[in-house]
């Protein structure tokens, strides 16, 4: 069965990263360094997860997926907009990006800015040209797309990364404001941006907040969890649940939200997709 | 009746920074450092030039100011990020804007990448929310401007620039396309997005969309003309119309988009302010 479901998502990853070729393909008199690097930033091996729960959270609810793909792209721009500047050696200074060259070294550190911004403005640019059509639907979406990125969203996390750099265990409540900001922002706003695409009821929407909490804290335990043997290799620490709270304590709120999430959108029709998604990415929680 | 007119364009000013400051003041639960940073860069003693082209442009073909100024407050963010990214030591490295310390080196040069992101979306997040009633026209202005500013448009500009650096002479067809995209396009996206939001006629966007490229252009040309005396004695020189066409033809060329300018926009009805504004500014034109 998981390969069957593997067979699925990669489908799924295929479909998004030709759209997203094509797309910066085709935009027309672009200088080539934006083009190649907005492509080598985008288009670099990621699971796509953010964009997949676009699409999928909308076809659950009946919409399809030519009115989702646009949005499904952009929040794979600001995603990729994000890590190149959080790269930048004025922030995390990160030579490298899976196992490649990060984009300020392939291409400059000036260039690098002006890619990440190239990119959080083609988010919007292809948002916006969808919305055109004056479907208040699509223009929702695109709002919390825009709060989830912003300065009470993901800027607002990377400001208080910035400020906390250096420390490796915080005051759990920072910890709490810095996770929800940084990384749960953007996986919260693309069950949202999904659920609003596909005019969710609000009742639905409500439902759909409360999973995109649970799921997307959830990843951040889960992921705490997997660095923490590669933090001990590398001799990085920072600040995360497992260093505040304890293994013990980490293992057990990850287990709670997995649940939590996986009952919510189990209860919803047409989540199978979602829930078997929801068992492979919390193989432990099978 | 140049003293009534500055009198005029003072109130405009103080009406566009009083909702600029009340708007990033209403921002709840946002990070000291982001606040401070944002009100640093976009509240500098600008002219506002832009936002005002938003208003005026949207009462002229009758248009509100409740319509027109959120997207007058977000063409001046978007102007003040590029700004603060292009002031980086990675790009144009100005340690002052405006006679004081540029926000990398007021606020650190991983915040000032963070404040230029936050201004940048900011802008997006004032006009998704305008967007989210379902009206198509704000949709159009937003994607103006999302185009005016992205990659074939300001930060298109700002890639051929840093592609050019060190050079002080270019080929004239690379100086057009710099000029076009760096300086030109967000003057005439405010133009048109006053335009789209006040329900503007196809003509009457055609004749818009000329003004704004002649205005542009003669913008630029007069910076070129006045800021000779600065690079002479500052030793810096860029490549600009002076240098690639010689002070003659720069100053011809100023007169015609000037008069041509004036010409469109003299024949709209309720122009006045704006041929007003048109005389102030090309005082010599006069």
């Amino acid at each position: 069965m998981q390969t069957d479901f593997m067979k699925e998502y990669t489908q799924r990853i295929a479909l998004l990263d030709d759209r997203i070729e094509r797309y910066l393909d085709s935009v027309s008199d672009l200088e080539p360094c934006l083009r190649d690097g907005m492509k080598y930033s985008v288009l670099n091996g990621g699971k796509r997860l953010r964009s997949i729960l676009v699409l999928e959270v909308c076809r659950m609810l009946g919409g399809t997926d030519e009115i989702a793909l646009p949005f499904a792209m952009a929040v794979e721009f600001i995603h990729a907009y994000s890590l190149v500047h959080d790269d930048l050696p004025a922030m995390d200074n990160a030579p490298e990006r899976r196992g490649k060259p990060s984009c300020h070294v392939k291409f400059g550190e000036g260039m690098a800015v002006l890619i990440g911004d190239a990119l959080l403005n083609l988010a919007f640019e292809i948002m916006a040209d969808a919305c055109t059509s004056g479907d208040a639907s699509k223009a929702k979406a695109m709002s919390h797309m825009a709060k989830s990125a912003g300065v009470t969203g993901m800027i607002g996390g990377q400001a208080i990364d910035l400020s906390i750099a250096g420390q490796t265990k915080v005051d759990e409540a920072i910890l709490v404001r810095l996770i929800e900001r940084k990384t749960m922002s953007l996986i919260r706003t693309a069950i949202m941006a999904g659920a609003h695409l596909a005019g969710a009821s609000q009742k639905q929407l409500e439902m759909l907040e409360q999973y995109g909490y649970h799921l997307g804290l959830a990843f951040q335990l889960r992921d705490d969890i997997e660095d923490e043997e590669q933090d001990a290799t590398d001799g990085q620490v920072c600040p995360n649940y497992l260093n505040t709270l304890g293994k013990e304590h980490t293992i057990s709120a990850l287990k709670m939200h997995s649940d939590k999430a996986r009952e919510i959108i189990s209860s919803f029709s047409r989540s199978d997709f979602l829930c078997r998604m929801h068992n492979f990415l919390f193989q432990g929680e099978q």
